[in-house]
This record gives C-alpha cells, structure tokens and sequence, in this order.
C-alpha cells in the first residue's frame, strides 16, 4: 500500500490552501492512525506516549511517520501504514540473533530494518528534523494541539524559532468529517458487528435473566466478531430511562422495556446504535410512543442529502417526533457524525450549521427517556449519498417483542 | 459514603501545602473518578466532556463535583460519589411522568433531585463559581491541565482574573503514587481477574490453535469477570519476540513459546500480567534465558521497600538476570507503578530517583524479545509494605510446559 485509504488526501489538501497551512501534523492516537493507518498501541492506551505523522501541503505522499522505537514491532506487521519516510525516537529493548531467513521470521526482518534507521535524540527533534527536511521550518504548520506534550511543543518552538505553528485538532475533525470508502467499510462492519450481538442479547432476554448477564452475551458476541467494546448502555424496566444505563443486578420482568445503546471498536472504528425490546405485548402508551420515535428518526433519515444543514435534519425529526405522538418530546440533538471517534462532526442539533456533504456517516438517533416510566430509543448510522441517506446495517427498527 | 475511599486525601493535602496551593482541580477521567469515585462515561470514552472535581486544601470533605445535566443519570446509582455538593451545567434531555413511590424507581427519585439543582451555563462558568463560594478566587489553584479545555481555561481566567493557576497533572500523579486500601482492592482484583483469563487461555493452547483463537477465550473470561479488555498482546513461536504482539491467524505449532503480556480495567482500575508457556519439552536455551529472567525479577522484588529508590530496584533486576543466564540482558526499565492508570509514577528505571514508600502498586517485569528467536516475559504485581513486596497475584510464575 503506498496511497492513504483512511485519510481524505485531497480533503486535507484543500483544508491546507483554505487555511494557509505548509503541512499539517497528528499527534493524537485517533489522527495518528487516520492519517498513517498506523495502530500505536501504547498511544491508544495513554495520553503520553508521543507519535507524529507529517502531512505536507500537496505532497502528502511525502508524509512521515515519527514512532518510538519500542513501538517498531507494530510497524512490521503486514502492511501497517502506507507511509515509507518513517523516523524512529528512543532506546531499543531488543536483543537479536541471526534470524533464520524463514516466512516466519518475516516480522524479524522488518523490525530489524527499522532499526537500523537512525535513532532521533526524541519526538520533537525527530519532528523538526522531519519539518526541516522538508524545506517547511519556515512553513505555517498546523499541529493537531490534542496529542502532543506541552514540552515537546515548546522544543518544537525552540528548535524551529521561524516556523509559524498554529492549532489543528479541529481542522482534522473537519476533514475527517467525510470518510473515505475504506473508513465507510470498517464503519459497516462495526455497525453490522454490533447489531448482531444486539441481537443474540435479545434472543435470551427473558423474564428472570439480569440485566448483566444480557451484557456478558453481548460483549462476547462483540468479541467473536474481533471487535472491542466501546460504549454497552443497557437497561430494563425502569432503567431503561436512564440514558447512560450501565447493566447491573436487575431482572427482567414482563412487561419489561429493554433499551440497548451501544458501540464497538473494529479496526479502530466505531459503532453506535441503539434497538429496544418489549418483554410481552406492549402497551398502547409504548406503543404511541415508540411509533413517534421511529417517525422522527424516520424523518431525521429522509432529510438528509448533501446540500442540507445539520440543523435542518434535527428540524425534521424533532417536528415528526412531535406530530407522530410525542407533542412534548424535546432533544438537544438527533446525531452525530461517527468515524475513528465516536462522535465525529457534524452533530445533528439547533445550531449546527454545517452542511452536509457526500460521504459523511452519520448515527441518527431519537431517544426519549421519561422518569417515571421508560427510555425508548431507535439510533442507526447512515451514509450521505448523492440522492439520499444509505443504511449501513442490516436489522429491522422496530420494537422487538419477545416471548 | 461520604469520605473518599480512592483519593488518598493527606497526601493531596500534605502535596498543595508542599507547593502552596489552595485547591487541586481534577480535569481528566482518570482524575475525576480517582478525586470523586464517580465514572463519567462520555468523558472515559472521549476527550471532550468537561467534568471536574475541586478539592480544597485542608478541607476536601468540601470538595465540589461539577458533570453535565446528561451526565446525572450516572450520578444517581447507588454510591457513584462520596462528594455531596454537585453542580450540573448544560440542558436536560428527560421527560418526567409522576414517578411511582418504589423502590425499582429510586433511581428516577435521585435523577429528580439533582435536575432540581440550578443549571449553570457552562462548565468554567460553574467552576468559578464553585471556586468563588469557597473563598478560592483569589487562590493558586492546581488545574490538571490534560482534561480542561483551552477554550474553558481561557474563561476560567477571565472569570477568576485574580486566581492564580498553575498545572497541576503532574501533582495528581504524584498524589495517586501512593495508593489507598480500596484503590489496592481493585487492583488485585483486576491482576486475579487477568491471571484467571491466562490460565484459562493456557488451558486451550495446543498445536493448531491459532492466537486469535486464544485471544478470544482471554477475553471472553475477562468479560465473565465482569473485567474489560485493555491491554492483549499475545504471540506464539518467533511472534512471541515483538513486543506487542497483537493476535493474529498464525497456529501455535509444538516448540513454540506463547507469551502473554496483558491486562484489564476492573471497576476502572487496571492490571498489566505476564506469563509464558511453551508446547512441548523447553530446550536448554529456553531454560536457561527464562531462568535469568526470573532471577531478574525476583531480585527486583526482593529489592522492593520504603526507602529504596526506583532505580536501586532496576539496577538489582538487571544485575540479577545477567548473571542468571543472559550476560547481555538490556532494558530500559523493569516495571512501573500501575492504579487507574496502567503506567503510574513510578517508572522502575534507570535514572528515576523516586523513593518507593508503603501503598506504592508496582508491576515487576523483566522481559526478553531476541530477533531470530522468541520473547519471554514474566510481570507480576505487587504493593510496597513496610518490610518488603506483598504480591497481589496467585498464580506461579514459572514457564508452563503444555502438553
């Protein structure tokens, strides 16, 4: 691979001329692996650990990618990043031996060609000895602020006194604002991944079963599929209405409401959806109220196209929510955008401006939580296309009634 | 509850009378629910959500909790916080209906009852206000700066024109150095839990099993412990040599080491293992190498004390694994202090001079990654008491022959 997959080069290119930027630099875990498709565990982990990658303006198949050496193993996996200029930072732990010249020592071999690359007194030496040979330590460079020390900004300063360094991390939340095919497939995945393990969940949701016993079922199903757990909100009964529910002791009951609202991880990707379940028949008032729901996400869904406003997508939902049985439903929002981040731009809530493009991903969603009864909620993740909304998954929306 | 059982509050006053501060001001999720004991979801899975805890020198039973509205419905479990004075900002998303006076709707009640505090515009303007009801805003407060927005520092400042306000992430870690019984609790419950999931994943190991295949069922015995994944690294034959091995289709074939380096997050506190077995008779070279790296271990815990400084205790490993059997063995550090963080203060390497004192948690470890061979790798976690290392572990540390 020698071209980026996750990262929308052209994107971040035109983002550079509109902003004046030489090149643009991640440093947080989530941009880090947007723009080299690199996986730096311990950076994932922790705030600490400092990887860069550089992305200079209209020449971003010259990017470079600056890791510790410690974190050289996970560079010589199969194909791990598209980038070929990569910069190696601190002390080696490894030992070597003569590597048989076997298949299996393939890894080997690579971490031993990385090593062999000279070794950067630290971060922001190698970040500015990158910068330099790249003709841009007199360039604007916009730094993604999120993921770099404050120490190694202040080297970086030191040791590049006539570059002009600006913020980033939002400009990278607008460009990955639109996702790229490769982004959409893990998106699907992710999304698909977590509506079957929502599924096996309410295949043993009955009266008696515990609240955590369902989430056990789930998160192992999130595991079979190689996906990690991200978000697991699920309650029954009562609980349901509590947004962020965490599984607990409970049982189920008949008549029991049961409200999932959960994630995942697949290849750093994300999920979030949401299904309920009625244990028997369902009241009218359920009814009634869940149809509205289901109107106004409906709606939420029919509205968006490139060319239309967030705002207006929350507009739509919002006044079908109300029209379709709930006169008094109220939100602060009915989405948001969904990539390597759980909650990516544009967020679909009065006020946001930002107008929808093609290949957003968008969860759209229309929860009502209502203390003194139950929490109801229909959330799915849609791509924009040129005509419409396309559906990322597969299962039906509608209140499942269980045995 | 209504003192701190986390928050090892003597040493957070003893630490801002060191540095004359008035105030410490919890900002990042790990300092939130260390200072509070409360989990604010969306900020653990995000970087955005603005939640703070202040804790007043002298008097931290005044400490104040500031979360948003949507954050509420976590505060209204069971014991989510000892901190009885709570300050919400940001608009409600709940529907009320009368709530029926039960028991399955106590919940509901105290979600009732924080809605009914004032709502503050935002999370600086509520932070000083806290800050100026306690007398504070003319004080030097310590604000962990890695979870405060700039944008919400910024108003801070000019809300608070004559606070003074210094960084004070650092200082959390200085503070959180030194743990407290129930912080101790769970980290031996989460390093049990992890053991547990090794052992049940060596049970499984077989020629023919691929790694993915035991990465599920190490995963899987997490999730039925009610643990969560963090760390997996797990690789057999010459992958067990990359350091981060991340779990892949390769099967394990007799001769093959298996190593293991993995951990949790239990109740948010965190594990971090090693152990090793192998398929079939150990040749001598692989007795000999995981012998000098036991001998290295053990001579690092037996170093443990108060008063010992941290790179006494690696300088003892290194000595100890070299003349065990590996006269070239090199590292960079031999363990590090572990809690709601997987790499607490203090790092077990050369050149940190922090003096071990008693409630210190350390993980031991002294692994072994030699290109064109295998890794091996043995880390154990134990607390610093007054007459030496108690560990938190079960299992034997010896290298397992498998069937």
């Amino acid at each position: 691979m020698t071209a980026p997959s996750l990262l929308h080069a052209s994107r971040a290119d035109d983002l550079m001329r509109a902003h004046d930027l030489d090149a643009l630099v991640a440093t947080s875990a989530e941009n880090v692996t947007y723009a080299s498709e690199f996986w730096s565990l311990s950076q994932w982990l922790r705030r600490r650990p400092q990887v860069y990658v550089v992305l200079p303006r209209d020449r971003i198949a010259e990017a470079v990618l600056i890791a510790p050496t410690n974190a050289l193993d996970l560079l010589a996996s199969t194909e791990p990043t598209w980038i070929s200029d990569i910069r190696r930072y601190g002390a080696s732990n490894f030992a070597h031996s003569p590597a048989p010249d076997s298949p299996a020592h393939a890894e080997h071999a690579r971490v031993s060609t990385l090593l062999a690359l000279p070794q950067q007194a630290g971060p922001a030496t190698a970040l500015a000895a990158a910068l330099r040979d790249k003709g841009l330590d007199e360039g604007r460079i916009g730094i993604d602020e999120s993921g770099m020390s404050p120490a190694c900004l202040e080297e970086l300063r030191q040791q590049l006194p006539k570059a002009a360094i600006v913020p980033a991390d939002l400009h990278f939340r607008t460009i990955r604002a639109v996702k790229t095919p490769a982004e959409i497939d893990r998106l699907r995945r992710a999304a698909q991944i977590t509506e079957r393990a929502v599924e096996a969940c309410f295949a043993e949701a009955r009266a008696g079963v515990s609240e955590r016993e369902l989430a056990t079922i789930f998160l192992n199903s999130l595991i079979r599929q190689d996906a990690r757990p991200a978000l697991t909100v699920l309650g029954g009964g009562p609980r349901s209405a509590l947004p962020a529910a965490q599984p607990g002791e409970r049982r189920l009951s008949p008549g029991d409401v049961l409200r999932l609202d959960a994630g995942c991880y697949y290849r750093n990707y994300r999920s979030d959806i949401s299904r309920c379940a009625v244990l028997g028949t369902p009241s009218d008032r359920l009814r009634t109220a869940y149809g509205a729901i289901l109107a106004g996400q409906q709606a939420g869904i029919e509205a968006i196209r490139p060319g239309v406003r967030a705002d207006e997508v929350f507009a739509a939902a919002m006044r079908a929510a109300r029209a379709g049985g709930l006169p008094g439903y109220h939100r602060t929002h009915v989405g948001h955008g969904i990539g390597i981040e759980g909650y990516d731009v544009p967020n679909l809530a009065e006020g946001d401006r930002t107008v929808l493009e093609e290949g957003m991903v968008l969860c759209v969603e229309t929860p009502y939580y209502e203390l003194g009864w139950a929490g109801i909620q229909v959330e799915d993740t849609v791509v924009v296309r040129a005509h419409g909304a396309e559906t990322l998954m597969r299962t039906p929306r509608h209140l499942r009634v269980l045995g």
